[in-house]
């Protein structure tokens, strides 16, 4: 019997059975007690791994090392460097992603094709492979070490991001756990974005990576902060097959269940990192219904969400339909003006692609709370998407005029 | 004998033989003393029109009305409108623009077929009929009444952007005059920007359409302000042949001399809107040299020019070269890491894909002046593009928080 998804806010990536994680304050980051900037996550057996990456065409080689042992399927451990991104440092960034994945497999007692590495920070400076290498024999790995790894793996963020998903297949619980970084250059196609996902269902190669681009695609990719992309995006996830529940094969009420859960942990960790961008001081949430198709639906939902001036209004909690309108006109989705509908936090402020008399205090008092929900129905079909951004604040202007490179 | 072209910073539409231009205050922005809001253009031979309109699907029938009409060939006056602009009123905008034309070609003794409307502001607010048909019998129309249309055609722009070309042909004069309203929602695709040109050269109707799609192509395609585009843009040129320099053809000569001082005249207006963009404090100029092609230098120097990031940092005078690699790599032009080479105003910090040793203070302090260039040689074939955008300050912010639709 299939049961309910119970989701968990507070979950983390080792609430899965046969995963254990910690991590250590290695000297990349600017000391502050309980500053955490090296992590690990392994997995007790070996497990399908399956990874989405950045599409920048200039991308960290610890990207390119981490997508290459993915495909080659020996994986069952990931070394996390926050502070230094690894990028733009020549030949050398792949010669120290391949050290440093080296000294963790020995220290672990694995093979070097056994471990990935990610990494997230400044540009354009070599690692200090010496102070990694010693940072990694202190870390201690534990059951509920994904907390630890959580926080280590942040940079601009201003809290760790985690959660778990589990739900019941006959006697036994699987159980999906996610942590995930984000912050400042997100944009559809992940950008600076870390998301590392674990589970203990058992699941083939190849059904784990079509789900994971599933959820990844109607979630991280429909997330923008700022519109910009990084060199380090990753998002990846290994089922271990721990929980001992059996195969989860695709097209079964498991398998719907599984995906079901995944897309739930994914949208939950899209919607904290838009929360938690620079500057930002609520949640935006675009959904276009009605569209001819699901692309169109998902083109128009994030040229809204990620509009510059869409976003300074809500910032200033002013219903500024016109530019809804006008992000609309420019997605290349298809609209006939004549036919949308909108609505902010459920209240409708347009009708036949003509704004209708609403109480505008109203409307103000609604969007100046954490979240504001822009939903628009474009009247011409029965498709729909979902795309998640913040507000644009003056403080995410100082803070990136100020940040260096 | 063909000459050198002469470019004048000061001049305007009413530079070439054969225009005239006026405006007035019609009641449509607030007022103050000397604001002007509706203002006309006519010329006094029939010439053909060409123009370039917004690609937006929700757009004014203002621009709809007058694409129609320059289709016509028979255009010969414009009016245009500035604090509403005539969008998203369903069916009544186009029977506002109808009765505006008609009342200019009734007030000017011409066919309402030969006029042609322009508007901007805010949107989804009915245009005040009464007010404007009363407002186009108080325009006088005088040789040098260019200046006050430059002034009424604005809307958030501090100032008016107005200049004219002019070479030889023979023993004539052939000028060509401009003016241009710009500052907010400015993207590749000419987003919320009006510009009329003007010039008393004699040319044929497809190849004026030809150079004008060109020049825009090069100039009011590769501004950016804030990623965003409008329902109203435009570009329109008239040409009346009253220079009397005889018919310049395509691929002559004078032609290629034409499409010169139209080009110069297009870049100097999309500098002066970008120069003025909402809280603007400096231009970027954005050039991308060494691509495999023409394309991938566009997109490449316009994703630069229009990264939120990239705009923040030089705000800051910060030469965050790390953001400029960002945007290059998710450009989608062809970029090889370990051949990018990188100047900011001229100082190169980044060979071979790699920062370099460079004096910071001096490279910040040329930052911190009001224009900064950004060069990018990726040194893999011989095409280039520049783009062209401005900084993003606190104050774009905060202005575009308190505006009303």
């Amino acid at each position: 019997m299939v049961g309910e998804i119970r989701f968990l806010a507070g979950g983390t990536v080792t609430d899965p059975k046969g995963f254990t994680a910690g991590a250590t304050y290695a000297g990349l980051k600017t000391y502050s007690e309980d500053k955490l900037d090296l992590g690990m996550l392994i997995s007790d057996m070996p497990g399908p791994f399956a990874g989405m990456f950045t599409t920048s065409t200039v991308r960290s080689p610890s990207v390119s090392l981490t997508e290459e042992r993915v495909s080659g399927g020996k994986a069952r451990a990931l070394v996390v460097i926050s502070g230094i991104a690894n990028a733009c440092v020549g030949e050398q960034g792949l010669a120290d992603a391949k050290e440093i994945t080296a000294e963790t497999a020995r220290y672990l007692g694995f093979q070097p094709e056994e471990v990935l590495i990610g990494s997230t920070g400044i540009i354009g400076v070599e690692l200090p492979v010496a102070l990694i290498t010693a940072g990694i024999s202190r870390i201690t790995l534990s059951n509920d070490g994904g907390h630890d790894l959580a926080r280590a793996i942040l940079t601009t963020d201003s809290k760790s991001k985690e959660g778990s998903a589990s739900f019941d297949v006959g006697s036994q619980t699987v159980t999906i756990g996610g942590i995930a970084k984000g912050s400042g250059m997100i944009h559809p196609d992940m950008a600076t974005m870390l998301c590392y996902l674990t589970t203990d269902a058992e699941i083939g190669a190849a059904y784990l990576q079509r789900a994971l681009k599933q959820a990844v695609d109607s979630t991280f990719n429909m997330l923008s902060i700022d519109g910009d992309s990084s060199t380090n995006d990753t998002v990846l996830i290994c089922a271990n097959g721990s929980a001992g529940a059996g195969i989860i094969d695709e097209g079964s009420p498991e398998g719907n269940l599984f995906e079901q859960a995944l897309n739930q942990m994914c949208v939950y960790l899209a919607k904290e990192i838009a929360r938690d961008g620079e500057g930002a001081t609520k949640l935006i949430e675009v959904t276009v219904e009605g569209a001819t198709d699901t692309t169109a639906a998902r083109m128009a939902a994030k040229t809204v969400a990620s509009s510059v001036l869409v976003k300074c209004a809500i910032h200033g909690a002013d219903p500024n339909w016109g530019r809804i309108i006008a992000a609309l006109g420019r997605s290349g989705a298809e609209v006939e003006e004549g036919k949308i509908a909108l609505y902010v936090n459920d209240v409708c402020i347009m009708e036949g692609g003509r704004p209708i008399p609403f109480h505008r205090d109203g409307v103000v008092s609604l969007m100046q709370g954490p979240e504001v929900a822009i939903r628009v129905n474009l009247n011409l079909g029965e498709r729909q998407a979902t795309a998640w951004g913040c507000d644009l604040s003056e403080e995410y202007v100082t803070f990136n005029s100020a940040y260096t490179t």
